[in-house]
C-alpha cells in the first residue's frame, strides 16, 4: 500500500467513549427532561467523542464537492449526456447549484474538486484540479483504472481534506459530489461490497425510464462479471468498478477520520464511498455520520449495512452533497445544544430524575 | 361565535394552486434533474401558494411559545410538578432554554406568552402577558374553562400574531409551547377528535414510569366521561379538556392561515392545536406544516388525521417548538431553492426532460 495512505490509516484511532459518557452527563443537567432532545444529544455526544472536548465546536463547516466522468456513461446509463458533468462543476462554481444554495444556507464552504472530468476547466479560482486522468475506463470492458489511478485519488482526497485543514481549520465536512454515470458504477460497488443482488440496488438516477434501468442493471452485472473486484479489498473494488470523484471522496473520510474530524455522507455515491472507506479502514465508521436516505434504490441497504440511521428522508436523490448540508446543520444543532443551553443550578429550574 | 374570531375564520381563504403550478414549473427549470430535491421543492411550493408569490422570502421567522398551567397536574400526570412551568418559562427569558438555542441556530425570534401561568411574572421585557387565568381546572372535575375564556384564549394568540405581523412582519411561524401537564391535555383532545382509545394516544411526556403511564389514562378517561366534548365544535373541546396555550396556538394558526403565513407544528401539544384549529376552520389546514414526529404516542396518529407526513423523526419529545426550528430550517432551504438556483439556460447546462 501507498505509504501515505498507510499513514492516514494508521492514525485513525477509536473515538473517545469515556468523553461521551462526560457529555450524556453534561447533557443531563442541561434544563430538559433527560434525553428529551433525542439524537440531536446522540449528534452532539458523538462530535464530542470525536474532537475529545466536552465544547466542541461546528463553525468551520466545509463540503468538498468531487467530480469525476465515468467510461460506463457510453452505456446508456444516464438521462443525461457526459458533457453535463463539466456543466454541473461549472455551474458549481458560479453558484447556481443547488450545493451553492444549501451550502449558503447552513454557512459551509464548497470546495469543488476535478477529479477526473472529461474535460479542462480553464484556469480560475473556485476548483482545485486533482485530475487523475479523463474520466474512468467502461467497466464493462475492464477495470475503471489502475491500481495507482486509485491510489492517486485516495491521495488527492487526503490532500485537499489537508490542505484546508492546514490554512483555514475544519470542524466537520460533507461530501458532495457530481459525476454523469456514477450511480452505475455506486450501484456496483454496493451490490459487491454488501453482496446484495444488482436489481436490489439499482435505481433510476437522475431520472431513467424502466427499459433503461433493465439496462443499467445488465451493465453492472457484466461491469462485475468482467472485473470480478474482491470485496475483502477496498482498494481492488474502487479501481475495478470505481470512480476518481469516489476515490477523493474515500480519501476525505480516511482524512478526516485520521484527524479526529466528524464526516457528513450524502446520497448513494457518498454511501459508496464510505462503503469502500470502512473496507479499507473499518475504525472509520465512528468518524462516519448519515445525513438523508435518498430515493436511491439501495441507499438504504448500504446505509444498514455501515449501522446507521438516516436522519431524515424528504426523498430527495440530488447529490452534489445537498443531503449532507442538511445533516450538518442538525449536527450544528446538536452541539449548539451541547454549550449553549441553562443547567438546572444555572437556570434555578426544579430537577427531577427519573 | 366571538366577532374577532368569526372574522379571522371568514379570511382564511384556499392556497394559490395556479401559483404552485408556476412554481413547479420554475423549479424545472433549476439545473437539477426535475423533482430531484422532493419534499424540499414541495415545501417552496406550498409557501408559493401560500403567500402567493413565486419569490416568497422566509427571513422573518418567528416562534411563539405559549405557557400555560393545568388543574389536572394535581392528579399526578407530569414527573415535574408545576412550578416548572413557570421556572422553564423564566429560563426562556433568561435565554438558557433548548428553544433559545435552536430559534437562534435557524435566525429565529421568538415570542414567549403567558396564557395562563399559575405565577406571575415581573413586569419586564422578554415576555408578553396574556393571563386568561392562573392555570386551567382539574379536567377529572369538570371543563377546564369556561367558553368565555377558551375565546378569550384564542383571541389572544390572533392579536400576539397580528402585533408582531404589523409591526415587524412575520414571513413564517413555528409553534411552541410550554406547560406542566399539557400532554394530558393533549392526549385527552386527539383522543377525542381522531376518535382513538386513550391508550392509543397518552405517552410518556417528560418521562413518566409504567404505573404512572396507568393512573394518567385513567385520569384521561375520567376527563373525557365527566366533560363529553363534543368533537365537532373545536370551542368545546378546547374549553373542556383543553389548556390555555393551546388556546393561544389554535389563534395562532387561524391568524396566520387568515394572512397566508405558513404555520409549522412542533410536538404532540402544537398538533392537538392544530387538531382544535382545522376543526373549527378546516380550511387553515393548507397552510400547516408538520415538522417531526415526536416519540409522544400519538403524535403520529394526529399528524395521520391531518394529513401530513412528518419532516423527520429524531426520538425528540421536548416541545418548546424545537422540532418546528428545525422544520422552518427546511422550509426556507426550499425556499431558497426556489429563488436562487440558476437555471438551464443560464448556466448553459443540457437539459434533458424525462
Amino acid at each position: 500500500m501507498n505509504k501515505k495512505i498507510a499513514k492516514i490509516i494508521q492514525k485513525i484511532g477509536p473515538i473517545n467513549f469515556k468523553l461521551m459518557e462526560k457529555a450524556q452527563n453534561k447533557l443531563d443537567n442541561l434544563t430538559k427532561p433527560q434525553g428529551s432532545l433525542g439524537r440531536l444529544e446522540d449528534f452532539a455526544k458523538r462530535v464530542a467523542g470525536i474532537s475529545e472536548t466536552l465544547s466542541p465546536t461546528v463553525k468551520r463547516k466545509v463540503i468538498f464537492v468531487m467530480a469525476g466522468d465515468h467510461g460506463v456513461a457510453e452505456e446508456g446509463v444516464s438521462a443525461y449526456p457526459q458533457e453535463v458533468t463539466f456543466q454541473m462543476v461549472d455551474n458549481f462554481i458560479q453558484g447556481g447549484a443547488a450545493i451553492n444554495v444549501l451550502a449558503n444556507h447552513i454557512g459551509a464552504k464548497i470546495i469543488v474538486v476535478d477529479m477526473g472530468v472529461a474535460k479542462d476547466f480553464p484556469p480560475e479560482k473556485g476548483i482545485v484540479i486533482k485530475k487523475i486522468a479523463y474520466g474512468t475506463k467502461n467497466i464493462t470492458k475492464g477495470p475503471a483504472m489502475n491500481k495507482v489511478e486509485a491510489e492517486k485519488a485516495i491521495i488527492a482526497g487526503i490532500e485537499v481534506f489537508e490542505d484546508e485543514l492546514s490554512r483555514k481549520g475544519i470542524d466537520i465536512i460533507g461530501l458532495g459530489e457530481m459525476g454523469i454515470a456514477n450511480t452505475t458504477s455506486s450501484s456496483a460497488i454496493v451490490a459487491c461490497l454488501t453482496k446484495s443482488k444488482v436489481e436490489e440496488v439499482t435505481g433510476r438516477g437522475t431520472g431513467i425510464n424502466q427499459k433503461q434501468i433493465k439496462n443499467k442493471i445488465e451493465v453492472i452485472k457484466r461491469a462485475l462479471e468482467i472485473n470480478k473486484p474482491n470485496p475483502q479489498d477496498g482498494f481492488d473494488v474502487l479501481s475495478k468498478i470505481g470512480g476518481f470523484e469516489i476515490g477523493g471522496l474515500v480519501g476525505c473520510i480516511l482524512a478526516a477520520a485520521a484527524h479526529r474530524v466528524p464526516v457528513v455522507i450524502d446520497g448513494f455515491i457518498s454511501v459508496a464511498s464510505a462503503l469502500i472507506a470502512v473496507t479499507i479502514a473499518p475504525q472509520a465508521a465512528n468518524y462516519i455520520f448519515s445525513s438523508h436516505n435518498s430515493v436511491e434504490k439501495g441507499h438504504k441497504i448500504a446505509l444498514d449495512y455501515l449501522g446507521k440511521t438516516p436522519m431524515f428522508d424528504l426523498n430527495m436523490r440530488l447529490g452534489e452533497g445537498t443531503g449532507a448540508a442538511l445533516g450538518i446543520s442538525f449536527i450544528e444543532a446538536g452541539v449548539k445544544i451541547l454549550n449553549q443551553m441553562a443547567t438546572f443550578a444555572d437556570a434555578g429550574v426544579d430537577k427531577i430524575s427519573r
